[in-house]
């Protein structure tokens, strides 16, 4: 049974499961990366040995093996993906930008410009689900961003990758797809090995060694994020449907154990209504232990005094999606300040954003959303900014920068101005 | 004396000094970090007594010794701080980015919102000399985005910050200042104390107790990056003047024996005429021992077989700072792939930009301009997206999001979206 609380009798960092965890998984991982870097393919195709029990001859998936994928997924389901992808991609390439120039001084001329990364890699998990919707919203902003290569890893159990991830990846535009899973993945992508091509920036989820991983080897490459249990919040006034909220609220709780599902609501009768509706739905789930448990454990209904302060409230946890759940949501998009996907209104259930609408769906958890963003193409390029003066540009300004230097005891900064200023120069 | 390679002579990766240095402070920091979290202001003043022989009754500086550090500064440096400070706010005003709203389907709206940070922390280092050229770039950047409050902390031996930092922080725009310098300073940042808000992004370079803790407080706060030394990569063509390109790699060997300087040229000339200029020049300079180390340990002058291949030289590399020293730079431009931030011509000396010119000095070390860009406004925004669908619009395409749910295994997904369409509503 979810609990309920007034504002008041809760600390705003126990609302969600944000428990910062040590894995001892340190040592294991951090011997991984070192075999990988030593012994490159050769400890790639132990792993696959000892992890995925399959004897490979070759890392790579083959160009037969993704066109057969193609046809053996079902079509329909193919199209569905399609769509996605276009929606994706509609999205995404908003986010491009250009250039700029400034030349507002005579002689002088300055700017940025924005390059793509040369490759990046993505990793796609294995495991018992299989989760197409990653691969698309993990790759799709890479290529927009103009990405050179985007290389794939997922773990092959018995030699095999499930054709859904392989259609997925066909049709986001992965290049290269390897069958390798783990903290080896990530340190074949950062390191390189004869196979494996060495990337710029991981991107993707993944177990506790995948997150240990790329936490080790972040700084010789970028990272995406290291995300922690997935978190929705909902805001919700008396004008609500009790059994909406609480299947929005299940959709994320069937997700793990450690998933947090909050409704902030200024109105008791919802409150109360939700409650009953989440003991009714939880048996009717096939995930219905996961949910139960998640639910339990990590849901809460908070009772705030009013919607402005449920919206402080939301405010403060800085929740990864945020459902805003009244009959003019746009009258609060203002308000928000720190939430990783907003969906407005009564008709934008999380599981819209999840799988199709557009906005990506790797999102900032754990109250990171102060300070980070969904991935999107920013994640994909980097900027270079440039610097022009003509001797005229510099000749006036020349002896300021001299100063400057001296000031900060840097005299040989000085010179490689002032030694221009004595010769002139075109 | 520098040496002299062939391209062929040399591994890429050895051309700066790039080790990957394992600093034995973690245990040290984490310690700290552990004493401020716990103790939180209490910890800190023992710290400035313990470190800056500070007996503190305050430890922030207060408004009277902020309007006397502007009376304490000569008033012509000043006049070029100030001038300075305009040129970075000009620039990085270019780099504010708008929202975003897409409204092409019926009854869809997506979007995207920029948002600046609530709080962000600048750390200035102490120590012999003092950096008001940092205080401006660090600070500006977040008052374009708009951070809310910008609190800066820096070791006061003595108790006394150097006015010429109050100053530079005066004319950015900080809003609070600590005297707090090391670990300390950036645990206090990152947990918050009686005394110093906690924020959301720590910036600002440090010695290795710096870095190491805004390592180790990574992911609760974001930080801007863990810089290595500073590196220089010249571009230069027989055209060039020797004393000129000498000049330049000294202003960067000058910083400190681990920075690189490397010249790439295809003119054996000029490359024989720079190695001489350097013994010319080296002893004329304050800090030649500093300098001359290195120069002889990290400098490197790397003979090309032509302009083209030295370019393609610089992109392996992907250097901190690039020079383009030829008669028609911009030819270049487009060719750069990887460098933080590249000066074009002969009349744009590195210093122009530490300094003055506008674009930030903050900048990828150690090869990682191949995936992260000079610190900009974008490092002080975050952005979220939001979905808005009608149940007009759900229902065209809900069959198909509870079709991608229930192949990924998520039926609590499917079922969010199903109840509404079998609800209907507005």
């Amino acid at each position: 049974m979810i609990q309920q609380y007034r504002y008041e009798e809760i600390k705003i960092e126990d609302i969600f499961h944000r428990t910062e965890e040590k894995t001892d998984v340190a040592d294991t991982v951090a011997a991984i990366i070192e075999d990988v870097r030593k012994n490159k393919d050769e400890a790639l195709f132990r792993y696959c040995r000892q992890f995925d029990g399959a004897e490979l001859e070759c890392l790579e998936v083959s160009e037969e093996e993704r066109a057969a994928a193609l046809w053996q997924v079902d079509h329909e389901f193919l199209d569905i993906l399609r769509e996605a992808a276009a929606n994706i991609r509609a999205f995404h390439e908003k986010q491009k930008r250009q250039d700029f120039v400034v030349t507002e001084k005579d002689g002088v001329v300055l700017g940025q410009k924005i390059m793509p990364l040369d490759r990046a890699g993505v990793y796609v998990p294995g495991g018992t689900a299989s989760y197409p919707s990653t691969v698309l919203m993990d790759t799709i902003p890479a290529k927009i961003a103009g990405v050179k290569e985007i290389i794939m890893t997922t773990p092959a159990k018995g030699g095999k990758v499930n054709p859904v991830i392989l259609a997925a990846a066909e049709i986001a535009g992965v290049d290269r797809i390897f069958k390798i899973g783990g903290a080896q993945a990530v340190a074949a992508l950062a390191y390189g090995t004869e196979s494996v091509p060495k990337v710029d920036k991981i991107v993707g989820p993944g177990n506790a060694f995948v997150a240990e991983a790329k936490k080790q080897v972040f700084g010789r490459v970028s990272i995406d994020m290291i995300a922690g249990p997935s978190e929705i919040l909902i805001l919700a006034d008396d004008t609500c449907d009790a059994e909406i909220v609480a299947a929005d609220m299940l959709s994320q709780a069937e997700h793990d154990k450690m998933a947090s599902a909050v409704l902030v609501t200024d109105s008791q009768r919802l409150a109360d209504a939700v409650s009953a509706e989440l003991e009714r739905q939880i048996p009717l789930l096939p995930r219905a232990e996961i949910a139960r448990a998640s639910i339990d454990e990590c849901g809460k209904i908070i009772l705030a005094e009013s919607m402005v302060q449920a919206v402080e409230i939301s405010n403060e946890i800085a929740p990864e999606h945020l459902e805003i759940c009244v009959d003019h949501p746009f009258a609060y998009l203002a308000q928000i300040r720190h939430a990783g996907s907003i969906f407005l209104g009564k008709q934008a259930p999380e599981a819209l954003g999840d799988y199709f609408a557009g906005p990506n769906h790797t999102l900032p958890t754990s109250g990171t959303a102060r300070f980070s963003s969904p991935l999107s193409v920013d994640d994909f390029i980097k900027k270079s900014s440039f610097t022009y003066y003509t001797a005229d540009a510099l000749r006036e300004v020349g002896q300021k920068i001299v100063r400057f230097a001296n000031e900060e005891g840097l005299q040989a900064h000085g010179r490689s101005v002032a030694v221009r200023l004595e010769k002139g120069g075109e």
